[in-house]
């Protein structure tokens, strides 16, 4: 019956190259910087000047009771006013340099400034089908898929639900089903929103339950929330504080996340886009750290782009990249973990268009050195849409991504004069040099899916594009990757205990409707 | 006859919002350096390196010549040592900030260091047809059809022959027709190699004829010649050499080429890649300025990649992007005008691969500051292939692309501290803020092909792709796109003078094949 079930065991790392898995601690970014120091300074100063003249609205109770008593105050309307000086305390003694970790200790990751993790991230409700390549609502079963394709990608390192169960009405339900369906399909660190605090203990216990042990989620937190605290422009949002309050006493790492769009709920100015996110970034980490001081945030500003013509979302645009960018500058200025947004293409098919939107949005995102890139592979159609053949490709194309964050090495020995006398002076190539066979495994990425054929070698192996390509592995990794880290009793309890609806069909490669796939495609 | 033929006067200037067209001076580049300050010493002190121990070897009589006059000295197998002092000399002479000529004023284009214009460039042999989407061997046609496409590309300031007429056998007049057809095409600044220097003074002749004057070209010299001077490793190449040495004499600018590949013909490592040719272009510079000092040179090194698996050039990676970043800060370094080729897709279709290899190798060259960006639109299959569609895609992304190049202007006002609080206390939005009004059209680009509609509308209007998009632009812009810069008298006296292949018929649009299709696309 699970036959299959084993082939994934820990296979991206046996079958990746040297060269292309990155280690636990990330990839170095930094390179580019968007910002001038002197405009990192002026924009740190307007965010400042803000926290403590505008202020956030509407704060929950437990927060207001919280900053008061820190030395905030209420303005007339009742926005709660941040002085510079608790602010800037709350950054000198954030969590910084933390573990985040895997349900197995393999995937554990490490949160260190400017070394740059890939993740996804979104909530589509809607699924780019690999067999029909029309949308359809996007489900319970899609978020389980999403998860097991990750599990086989090396460069994602935490899967964040990129798509929403919309066949899950039931808010409690909802969140209990999204968590099982990927805590389910993938060992790395997890992300997911929750709906309402009342939730969060339970999905602790459902949790400890999959793991086997009591206890065991708080030893290894292998799940961080989601939690949108801040709505733009600088208003607290209700629930999900409420949400990241539960979650800091629960000892769940924190995303925090505020989500601007430029000209519509920020500033059209960049850089005034800029000021908002940073200031609304900063009064959430103050916020969550009032609750518990040094709690691990992932201080994520996420500046958004509408179009002004409009007032759409649009993420796969210039103006995305750069804001991405910058706020990824001024969070790496105070050293905060931060993950920001990119590849979030406005194509609705991983066409051309997908293609720049997402290398555009990415590279230069990666390059600037925020500690998580999120949003990075699967999603389209301005984060309404999510594919998994995007998924497959576009993770491809971080490969690409990292090798460029790796820069040159210059050395003594690859200045290569001697190796340049050598040929020039004799075989006059260096396809049989020493040192391009002790190379073209190190300096070198070989892509599986990009194709490297001549036109007359493409056509006659059917004239495929990537499209094509990554519905075929798609169809193979879905019938054949089923992780098997959750033990039968394990699994079998949470269903006791818990309303949960993806079925047992689906996590068995025997029965999976993706079993008779393998054998189409091959 | 040539009622569509005057549409095309200066469309795209007066069609182009303001922050879209490129000033004559480039964009500022720069933000992007893959190599530390230590490393580009030891690169530099490499190449001299390189150069006065190896040296090139099978100098043209004419270059030895005079580099023996010059201080170099000839080894004992005949190659030719470089000292030092005279690359260095050479170097601090060499033209620095001239201008490059359209056939008509408002195309001249400013050569600044640092910043940067886009351009075509390649040799493909295969075109992917607009009608059939297959490919076919590329015609002196297809040569008028990317120059008139590209006449109405505000981005690309430099129409370099993207394709070989593969239709014409003669080589004079493969020459000659291969510069009438894209000098017919578009009024940009021209580029093409040629194939022997007994041609250059012909082409000069009806390049005069077609202006209609006598010595107009070297009063303007509109056309740059694309000459591989070195062949890699370390070899002159002895017909293009002599070219250079005509186009020198004849006051025509040169775009000095090598073209190594890593691994193959210049070291696997990418430092020593880097070495060589910094090395053979500045080697390629001494040649030329020994015949004629400070003669407009571009200084262009192309490092290219090839997968060492197979031993073919590959462009779409990770590998090329850092190699052309690289060597435009090398030459940056040195103030030397350059290029470097960029968006050279491995894909054999403008499909989801072709974006992202196009997108990260762009955008990783164009951030690091060379003059110019060759290769930029149209080249697929590693380039073997061009497009039409793939031109107007990538076109598209050169304007994301010099978007995030532009950057984030930080100033007291967009800083927008006071925008800010007004949001915040009173409408909760910035829709209808004015500095929103104010900036919509400066702060933000607005793509035309690219499709930002939500997955249902796109559905409603057709699930086009961008390909499918690009292909209704292009019949448009082929069927109305007839640049009648060329006096009918002056085509006349040329086609009399000179075996002109392209037919009356094809710069006709009531003639043209692409007459219909316009019918067809509305």
């Amino acid at each position: 019956m699970k036959t299959r079930r084993n082939r994934s065991r820990g296979t991206e790392r046996a079958r990746t190259p040297v060269n292309i898995a990155p280690p636990a601690t990330g990839t170095p970014g930094g390179v580019y910087k968007p910002l001038k120091d002197a405009d990192v300074q002026n924009i740190h100063a307007a965010a400042l000047e803000v926290l403590s003249t505008v202020g956030i609205k509407e704060p929950t109770d437990t927060v207001r009771d919280l900053a008061l008593e820190a030395g905030c105050i209420q303005d007339e309307t009742g926005r709660l006013l941040f002085p510079t000086s608790l602010v800037e305390d709350v950054i000198a003694g954030a969590a910084r340099d933390f573990v985040l970790h895997g349900q197995t200790p393999e995937h554990d990751i490490e949160v260190r400034d400017g070394h740059v993790h890939f993740a996804t991230g979104g909530a589509a409700v809607k699924m780019l089908d690999s067999h029909t390549r029309q949308y359809r609502p996007s489900t319970l079963s899609d978020l389980y898929d999403l998860a097991r394709l990750c599990e086989t990608l090396p460069n994602i390192q935490w899967f964040a639900r990129p798509v929403v169960a919309t066949d899950i009405e039931d808010w409690r339900e909802l969140d209990l089903n999204t968590i099982y369906a990927i805590a389910r399909g993938t060992r790395k660190h997890l992300g997911s929103s929750i709906v309402l605090d009342s939730h969060v203990p339970e999905i602790i216990e459902m949790l400890d339950m999959m793991v086997g042990e009591e206890g065991a989620f708080r030893k290894r937190p292998f799940l961080s929330v989601h939690a949108t605290t801040i709505v733009s422009p600088l208003t607290f949002a209700e629930d999900s504080s409420n949400v990241a309050t539960a979650a800091a006493r629960a000892g769940m790492p924190i995303l925090s996340q505020t989500g601007p769009q430029a000209g519509a709920t920020s500033p059209a100015a960049l850089a005034g886009s800029l000021v908002q996110t940073v200031a609304e970034s900063l009064g959430a980490l103050v916020a969550i750290n009032l609750v518990k001081r040094g709690h691990p945030v992932i201080a994520s500003g996420w500046p958004f782009v509408a179009d002004l013509r409009t007032g759409s979302f649009t993420g796969g645009n210039g103006e995305q990249a750069l804001l991405a960018a910058g706020q990824a500058q001024m969070m790496r200025f105070y050293k905060l973990p931060t993950g920001v947004p990119a590849g979030m293409a406005d194509a609705k098919v991983p066409d051309n268009q997908a293609g720049y939107e997402k290398a555009l949005t990415t590279a230069m995102a990666a390059m600037s050195g925020p500690d998580f890139v999120y949003e990075s592979i699967g999603m389209l159609g301005s984060l309404l849409g999510c594919s998994l053949e995007a998924a497959l490709i576009d993770h491809e194309m971080l490969t690409s991504v990292r090798r460029v964050m790796r820069g040159i090495e210059v050395t003594p020995d690859n200045l290569s004069v001697d190796v340049i006398a050598e040929a020039a002076r004799g075989a006059g190539h260096y396809l049989a040099a020493g040192q391009t066979l002790a190379l073209m495994e190190t300096e070198y990425i070989y892509p599986e899916l990009a194709d490297r054929d001549s036109p007359d070698s493409w056509k006659e192996k059917g004239s495929r594009d990537i499209w094509d390509r990554a519905n075929l592995r798609v169809r193979e990794i879905m019938a054949t990757t089923f992780p098997d880290h959750i033990s039968d009793s394990a699994d079998a309890a949470v269903r006791a205990r818990f309303p949960i609806h993806l079925p047992e069909s689906a996590i068995d490669p025997a029965t999976s409707h993706w079993a008779h796939d393998l054998d189409a495609a091959s």
